[in-house]
């Protein structure tokens, strides 16, 4: 199956809820849209964002990263993150099967099914 | 680490040679300049192709999928495949560690080692 992004995204209409797109070797891919501030939280997997358009920023305890389009960064597992978007950002997630987006955060409003767009 | 997609595909000068820009749970992110005709074969794992720049064929023993910028496509594990392009094509691969990029086909001048740009 052919997937574009340009086209998947314009099936997303939600902030903060994945939406498979590809799985490979018990990893997912996933497009997300991203706007204001996320939770703080941790996977216990290495988790890629990649920046199809716009720009985020994701707080680490010891600092921050600013990613804009075209850009590709890895959070380690067990490194705290926050993403951050002013404006509304797509981003192109990579991570095993089966990671929730809050990772160990409380459950809230952000805690989302992952599901296919 | 923060990585580029245009910056890092700027000092790959070679064709058919895939250069390692991320890794994450085993699994490794790879930029390549696919320019001609490559060599048919197959691998053990699923392999997932995007297109960044430019477009690609893949062609299969049943048929083939071309794809443009902006869209990915997952050869499954055991499935022959040739990858084709007929101007020069920026492709994203996303692969375990170790997958060599000429699959069972004999080794021949295609056949590449994988490094960092």
């Amino acid at each position: 199956m052919i997937v574009d992004l340009d086209q998947k995204f314009t099936l997303i209409t939600e902030h903060w809820r994945p939406k498979i797109i590809a799985s490979l070797n018990g990893h997912e891919v996933k497009l997300v849209k991203f706007k204001g501030e996320f939770v703080w939280h941790k996977h216990g997997v290495d988790e890629l964002f990649f920046v199809w358009k716009g720009s985020i920023k994701i707080e680490l305890r010891d600092g921050e990263v600013r990613l804009s389009q075209g850009q590709m960064f890895v959070v380690p597992r067990g490194v705290e993150h926050r993403p951050i978007a002013e404006q509304e950002a797509e981003i192109l997630l990579i991570e095993p099967v089966g990671v929730v987006n809050t990772g160990d955060a409380e459950p809230s409003e952000f805690t989302a099914p992952t599901t296919f767009p």
